[in-house]
């Protein structure tokens, strides 16, 4: 039985009946009164609007006329579904909203999608999580219930800040950690804890789109440093007389190379010289293939001038929306005094879960066991485009993380794209990571490999070779 | 087992050996690397960091000289415990963080605590929450692990759209809900959204500081407005040259006071006029224990000016961190344009299982279960009120909501609250919610009542009495 609220105004000169009347039509009109769903009774109605039995029995009878709805004997008044023309459009306007079901009938036909952004599901540790989940339901205590920590949960933070020494060479105190609600979220909790609207913020460019609009959207301007072969300008950075620099030096976004260590090292000189922050994104750092692990940036920060994000969206599960940052020490006290009276945004649930789930070294297991999967796919794109496309295409960024970008000297992205999907592989173009659209190398192509099997790549591959040459 | 992830460099003049001892020693001392755990073993370190055995084995020796870790034999190395005086703090600096663990030490000696913004969680139906996260997990499909709708879940926007009708008296289309992770993550992509920074804020005086604090971190300026005895000064908006307001006219937070009907229509009548915004915090208007329904000023607004933001962690749970805002018709093509690449914020677990516990009407059951809890405990409270405290104090804001304010003439907060407390019960100040401290209503006193039985509420009101008077 449906509920309805509707604005009845005695001071009106249209009486109280034609006013419930014109509610209920429009609400069905629009669709958020569902066809075959019943009215209240007109004595429901009429109690739970204070309101005289006539003004509903006056409404209702207007609506069974005209045939909105439908009197079923001892029931009630069903509303019945109206022709699709009928329906009005509230404001005139058709508002675009693209939604699942249409994403997926767009791939229709796409029997290769290289998205990037994906990851590998058949390898999750579903029931492993599942059980994690249902252990804190289970045990659901009052302190569950709550807003909870601002920060975050405090196990939570303990278990990030020794996951962090361990695999980044991080070292934090769990005082320094703050859990969020995606990168997105913690860079727009920076902007405001460093109220940086005005200020300029040095961007990789190519850089990653989504944080960037962030930045643009909290009022910083932007400076564009372009990325050289071994990863970010320091010359241009030093010119842009920017104090904040946002960089992915484990893994370039979305060029791929590794920021080297003797940059790491000037990087730093710029941030301590500058009295300026690096905001490092470590985003998918725990995917390597080759050579020693590298530490983050921040494990080399004697001055406490970088401030690091990390994420569960690429390690672990996209959908779980929850990303941390450790921030310099000198910054906690701030943090406190700005923006300790938010509530924590990151579900409560979640965030134990996820405790338990790296307590119990059930992630590290699940990293251990992906770093494998995904060097796995990684070595079957590599050697299938060595394979098909060999010279004809340069491979970008091939040592690390879920995708690589190909070169393909003397063609257009949006050629490539149209080609390869006329023969059903989707791949993509870089133009949305590129701030300055004239920078861009439109002979690149973004290729991600997470969630397609090592079969899909290969044959993606060759059907690329088809398609392109 | 743990692993070590130090950051070696072999151009430095200190051998690899002495980095690499340093590197666990730090660790080992600032807790990271917790005691009773061991270290990897000499040929998988060597192995992990690609350096020889002699530079793990030497780093190893000089560890057990020290006393930091132990040899078992057959085992491993040993972490060992250091004595607490022993742990320097990094940086020097003492990182204050108060813990859920000092939080309930300090509350130890409290009886009856009337805070406000926590639930009655003996009536919760968790058992039946429980069961729709299962179902969800049970099903988890593919759409469910990745990012999902930046909007957020289809299916629950189509079901608040429905309900917010039906309770609500709110007519607006799915495409128009955006799912938020809190209230205040609502309001920071507003300022985004609407680019305030610089803008001028109308924000009733006192109001609600966790959205305030917001408004303000995002650079805008506040215009105090005073509440009069029927809500927001309409007079003083006016002169605030503000084109954009903040109120909650369901039940005003602190003075819990419901906006009249002149009052919304004089205040939709400013938005047009001003071509300004009205953003309506809706929190707690599920419970209202006197008169007829009050619909959302939302579902007056014939021009599109309200902006409507609802949350779960009144109606439902804090923990949740799910909200939402409807946007009027014409902002939804510009938050596509700005913040259409912002990945969804909250857990897609959460709002599938918040999607079908709405769609089953098991959220609607227990608002109407919650209802009548709240009702008979507020019932209780202004009972016991005016049994123990009688005419000493007047009672303000008492028609909905999960709190009340008592005025208590001639008499200041401060004192009041440490005489309550020296009777082992907890009343609040109602400082932080004012702009202009020295507009401050001293002689108020806030009484959350929600999680406290009615019992408690009694004896709680009943040791009022004797603290005060």
């Amino acid at each position: 039985m449906i509920q309805i609220t509707p604005f009845l105004d005695s001071k009106r000169k249209t009486p109280l009946y034609v006013q419930l009347y014109q509610y209920i039509k429009e609400g069905i009109e629009s669709g958020q009164l569902k066809s075959d769903t019943f009215l209240p009774s007109i004595r429901e109605l009429a109690l739970h609007l204070r309101v005289s039995k006539n003004t509903v029995e006056g409404a209702y009878q207007q609506l069974i006329a005209e045939g909105y709805v439908e009197s079923i004997p001892r029931v009630g008044l069903k509303i019945l579904e109206l022709e699709a023309t009928f329906l009005c459009d509230k404001g005139g306007k058709q508002l675009q909203n693209v939604t699942m079901g249409e994403i997926q009938r767009e791939h229709k036909s796409i029997e290769f999608d290289f998205v990037y952004g994906e990851i590998d599901t058949a390898h999750l540790p579903l029931k492993v999580w599942k059980r994690h989940v249902q252990e804190v339901l289970k045990g659901a205590s009052e302190e569950l219930l709550m807003y909870g920590d601002p920060f975050g949960d405090w196990h939570l933070r303990q278990e990030l800040s020794h996951y962090l020494l361990q695999s980044r060479g991080v070292s934090c105190r769990p005082e320094q950690v703050v859990i969020t609600a995606g990168t997105q979220h913690a860079v727009s909790l920076l902007c405001q804890l460093l109220s940086l609207h005005g200020s300029t913020v040095a961007f990789e460019d190519p850089g990653y789109n989504g944080v960037r609009s962030v930045f643009i959207n909290q009022g910083c301007r932007i400076a564009p440093i372009p990325i050289e072969a071994d990863g970010l300008s320091l010359s241009r950075l030093h010119e842009s007389h920017a104090n904040i620099v946002y960089v992915t030096p484990s893994h370039q976004l979305p060029c791929g190379m590794i920021l080297p260590v003797h940059k790491r090292s000037l990087l730093l000189e710029w941030a301590y010289e500058h009295e300026g922050y690096i905001v490092e994104d470590d985003y998918d750092s725990e995917f390597r293939y080759q050579g020693q692990p590298i530490p983050a940036l921040k494990a080399l920060d004697q001055n406490e001038k970088v401030i690091y994000l990390g994420t569960f969206s690429k390690s672990f599960l996209p959908s779980i929306r929850v990303s941390y940052m450790v921030l310099p020490g000198e910054l906690v006290p701030l943090y406190q005094q700005k923006l300790a009276n938010y509530n924590q945004a990151a579900s409560q649930l979640i965030q134990r879960a996820l405790y338990t789930f790296i307590k119990d070294g059930d992630f590290q297991r699940h990293i251990r066991r992906m770093k494998k999967v995904y060097q796995s796919k990684h070595h079957t794109l590599l050697k299938s485009v060595k394979t098909y496309l060999g010279d004809r295409v340069t491979v970008i960024g091939e040592k690390s993380g879920l995708h690589v970008l190909l070169n393909v000297p003397g063609r257009e992205d949006h050629e490539l794209i149209e080609k390869a999907m006329a023969c059903g592989v989707k791949v993509y173009s870089t133009k949305t990571f590129w701030y300055n659209p004239k920078n861009q190398c439109s002979s690149f192509i973004m290729l991600g490999f997470g969630k397609l099997s090592e079969e899909a790549i290969k044959k993606g591959i060759r059907r690329l070779q088809q398609a392109w040459f």
